[in-house]
């Protein structure tokens, strides 16, 4: 007899509530990369993270915060999720390098140098050309490098993404994405990024937002665990983790901010369109935070052994966190 | 008798004060672009507004702010300096586009799209490459227009000067640089920009701080005025105005902090250098704010006409900003 698998998720953005938490734990989950950031300032982000310590203190039967990789541990333990904080933009940090550490210190373990636009550091994949990472660019990759928090590049530009990952001293991730090969998409990411990341000791997490899948919510288990095994063929099973990008929960309102934030004054669809602007259903074995197990059957049915499932459903995540959260001694 | 010149200088940044004013008067100046930002955010751009209305409360006798350009023309008469903003840097309006309505009813006339780095709207004129305007820079230039807020790529790349002049629907200006066949810098323009500028009706106001000029602090008012010529030639005497680029009476302090704001953990020297990181010398013709009637002498002595000096020292940019800070009737 084992002991249980120890899952963490890569990714999600919900609309945080008891039910997702009780989710959560009944899906077997023990971490999660909590998006707390689209397009938040410094300001804003500092709401986000009050948001969540009363979150903490309403739910402290549930959920727990984050500091370092054993509080998941610690929360498997418990039969609590830890949760961890990522920006999925570089908003936060506005035009001070300085900010960097702050939000460090505050629990923020991961940001993204772009969402979709032009950011201060680099090409957001919905950029007409990307010409890479910025002067501030550089210079906020060395102070993400020393703090250790982790550089994600999962709405970026594939030229932004290969000089991160080039440009970093330390290991980066794509959160939340799957290959070019599995569905074109511009979030999707080329076999170049996939090797490049792989071969620096990067992980990716793969997705299940339906816009990431070929046939959206259509796509079935077994087309998506096939897509896992390719992934690792292609990037070592120490490179590929979960990061089921689910929303769940929000209202379209929230797509609009996160499509829209306050740079433009018309409507901007991102991956929907005008017909179809709203939320995508989630395909049927993957709809909510208790579906891990569907996930962990597929990979089974696929011939996956529970080492390496181990590995992608979590162990993975933990392993790279543990290393790229360390602060950098100098 | 002619009535006497209307002096507008495009661009100054001194560290305001009486002495700064009266020399102002005494050189004959009715208008100045007052830069207020460089790196400063809505907050703190906010700051240097209400500075600037505790200078107008200060000076009466000497300042007067300008809402529209006959505010200029009132300033004269009276013997006053009238004072318009500007930003060199979209800083300000951060991610939000409705705060370029916002600045603009708050007197902001002029914005340049980036500072030398890359900005959320274009690439500045130190990044390796440009890409050109942005996805929220497309729709920031529209909303420029709209508003009657001049767009102005005095430290933007080559690429996303010519892109700005393109998309935007006004003319826009080059607010204080000098042209690449003067003097080989990155702050100066190519004649594909000039021309380009000049066919889309925009304006270029000439620089005379030392790093823009062939021979630094050393080059004569003969070699100026010259140039000068040269640049009427190549883009027709309506499109050619003065942008001194003065910041006269600043500490070293300031310097830094225009070149380096918040984004580097380590000095950058921008058109300096670790040697020479201070403030170069104005050249002996133009030490500061009362030096214009050198200019004018200087350009007598070219050979210029009285009509022609008038628009080059003045009614250049008089005209062209009556007409692009006027918003859009939609």
């Amino acid at each position: 007899m084992h002991e249980s698998l120890t899952v963490v998720d890569g990714l999600q953005y919900a609309n945080w509530d008891r039910s997702i938490f009780e989710q959560l734990i009944a899906g077997g989950v023990s971490g999660v990369h909590a998006t707390i950031v689209y397009h938040e300032t410094c300001r804003e982000t500092l709401l986000r993270i009050g948001e969540w310590n009363r979150r903490f203190e309403a739910y402290p039967e549930l959920i727990r915060p984050v500091n370092d990789m054993d509080d998941i541990r610690r929360a498997k333990a418990e039969g609590r999720v830890g949760v961890f904080f990522g920006a999925q933009n570089c908003s936060p940090i506005e035009d001070d390098i300085d900010l960097v550490a702050i939000f460090r210190r505050l629990g923020l373990l991961i940001m993204q140098l772009t969402y979709n636009n032009q950011s201060l550091l680099a090409t957001g994949c919905y950029e007409a050309e990307d010409p890479g990472i910025t002067r501030f660019g550089r210079e906020v990759i060395r102070e993400m490098n020393r703090v250790g928090m982790v550089i994600d590049m999962s709405h970026s530009g594939r030229r932004s993404t290969l000089e991160a990952i080039d440009i970093s001293t330390r290991p980066i991730v794509i959160s939340h994405a799957n290959p070019l090969f599995f569905h074109d998409a511009k979030r999707n990411k080329s076999e170049q990024e996939l090797r490049a990341l792989a071969d620096s000791g990067g992980l990716l997490g793969l997705s299940t937002y339906a816009m990431h899948l070929p046939g959206g919510d259509r796509c079935t288990l077994a087309e998506y665990c096939d897509m896992v095994a390719r992934t690792v063929d292609l990037m070592g099973i120490e490179h590929v983790g979960v990061g089921t990008d689910l929303c769940q929960n929000q209202p379209s309102e929230t797509l609009t901010w996160m499509r829209n934030g306050r740079w433009s004054r018309t409507l901007d669809f991102g991956e929907g369109s005008a017909a179809q602007p709203d939320w995508p259903s989630q395909p049927s074995w993957f709809r909510g935070a208790g579906d891990y197990p569907n996930l962990t059957a597929g990979l089974v049915e696929r011939g996956f052994e529970r080492h390496e499932i181990a590995r992608i459903m979590g162990e993975n995540w933990l392993d790279f966190l543990t290393e790229a959260t360390r602060p950098q001694s100098s």
